[in-house]
């Protein structure tokens, strides 16, 4: 394996990935994926249970990347700060259910483990959810489904994006969270004593040979996943990716910046003096979020996430904020910028 | 009953609480609770699984209430709403594990179910979880504890509540959601194939008749949860409570007052303008969180709550603020104002 190839981290199980990328392509179990190996079946590769290596994947296509498996988006961004991996792609948030809490947790970064971790571009994924059931339960399929599912599976983010389908066919049904949109799928394909049902993709009804009860159950039809791509401010990477290229003053594409800050809540209009630096740099913003401190009660950390086309005026302009910030706040710290692939 | 009693809803599933609160106090079955029967044994009635019941009988104390369980908040808001109930009790937001997003979703209101539902209060509440085992079990307590649990139960938002001794103990260990912590007592106490454990209060180990291998597992001692209680505007209310009563300018209570509120994201500096209007009219920040939209993708509902200290000059802050935020925002809302009880 050439040493200036590029690792990306991201969050999946090992083994069944593993097992279901091998059995895909008949090659011999890999420890971890080579992308020019899989990037060809990545239409095949669908979402949910592959989400996260579906966004992985995507986001370094055409470039020389091993995808690395790992358990829980703590581990993925420890990767990277400990220069294990190059990059991590994490989920920020869903456009039908939110932010995802569990990133602004680790962004929040409270016990400043991950000091050298930062943004450097985004990628956005569209997600589609089938509702699975073990094979031949529901022979007439979904026009002639008789209301006898007792026990629902998925991920927890899944029930969000699934809300219409399930309040008015499955309201008061016991719902039972498992880790990965898969697994849901392989416990409904096993469940002998009860009417269960999964919340998981296309693919992984194929994998665990269940049948598809109803297709595309989501919301909304642009039902999108917003990933953060994570490098380490430390490295010289290997390669230049075309996301991480600087954006120069004649293009039009707005570049954004990610900033976290806790403010003194006992001073009066200390949150709206920060949030007023932004406009007086002519820094648009485009989301906040909040976490609780933990510090104190009631008190939060911010995520400031703001927008400008650049411009010579204003090529200094996230400088200029953040040296401001760093007056009117009780830390402020900067996670990058990157282009608005939006 | 008297018809001028007051009816509170509240999150609760209605077989196991009368169950519960019917064998504690030796009374035939109630379809709902009446708050001088259970309000003696409001220290029995624990948190967890009786988290929702407690903090609306304990906001509700030394009133003549009737304590009606809903299975859900949107349900709750509902009898509010259609005046089935007088008020309703609700979680906003915990200390550690930040925004109840169940309710945030009930507030942005997308189709104008709740149009005259009010909030008139807060109540906080300081819970305590502990991890439960199957009697027997572990017989040597915590300190002997051998690493051998295999599988965990309890309600979605007790996970994050307890985040410490989970990533120290639990790492890796699979994670069911069950509906409340009192059920996941339940199913721990009739495991019997698998080392199960289940986050819950003392009470639910009580009235399951499992172990407590360990007390007061959450992160913060001071977990504490916030309530919202939200009343009908167009009801004459049977009775003015001690947390309703309008503040006056020689209080030094603070004043909170929650709007919501939704931008043209396609105008740069629409949110910092918004959020201005606040400051301009002297309310200070104390909260903001957003939600998404659901009419385009990456377009947020935003929820802002402010304070000000009432005096005669900033009496009219509140209306002149929405009259300002009406020519500022797509749409905005006065979800109304109360006392901070903090």
């Amino acid at each position: 394996m050439p040493a200036n190839r590029l690792k990306v981290a991201f969050l999946g199980p090992p083994a069944s990935f593993s097992h279901q990328v091998q059995s895909q392509l008949q090659i011999p179990p890999p420890s971890s994926f080579s992308l020019p190996h899989i990037i060809g079946r990545i239409e095949f590769v669908s979402n949910s249970c592959f989400l996260f290596l579906q966004a992985a994947a995507e986001s370094f296509d055409n470039t020389d990347a091993e995808l690395l498996p790992h358990v829980s988006f703590a581990d993925a961004f420890t990767a990277v700060q400990q220069q294990v991996a190059d990059y991590a792609v994490i989920p920020f948030e869903n456009s039908t259910n939110g932010s995802v809490v569990q990133t602004l947790d680790l962004l929040a970064d409270r016990n400043a483990l991950y000091t050298d971790v930062e943004v450097c571009g985004e990628y956005y994924l569209t997600v589609h959810h089938c509702l699975l059931v073990r094979k031949g339960t529901y022979p007439s399929g979904w026009a002639g489904y008789d209301g006898s599912i007792t026990k629902l599976y998925t991920h927890p983010q899944a029930w969000g994006q699934c809300d219409n389908l399930l309040s008015q066919h499955f309201k008061g049904i016991e719902r039972q969270d498992v880790s990965s949109t898969s697994k849901a799928a392989e416990i409904v394909s096993k469940e002998m004593g009860e009417h269960a049902a999964a919340i998981a993709s296309k693919f992984a009804a194929e994998h665990h040979g269940v049948d598809i009860l109803k297709e595309n159950i989501e919301d909304r039809a642009d039902n999108t996943t917003r990933f953060l791509i994570f490098r380490n401010t430390r490295v010289e990477r290997p390669a230049q990716l075309e996301f991480e290229q600087p954006s120069t003053s004649t293009e039009a594409t707005t570049r954004k910046t990610l900033i976290s800050f806790a403010i003194d809540h006992s001073s009066p209009g200390a949150l709206a003096n920060a949030l007023l630096i932004f406009k007086a740099h002519g820094l648009n913003l485009t989301s906040i979020n909040t976490r609780p401190s933990l510090k104190r009660a009631w008190q939060y950390i911010f995520f400031v996430e703001c927008g400008r086309t650049p411009s010579d005026e204003n090529k200094e302009a996230v400088l200029k904020a953040l040296d401001d910030l760093r007056h009117a706040t009780e830390f402020c710290r900067d996670w990058g910028s990157w282009k608005d692939q939006l």
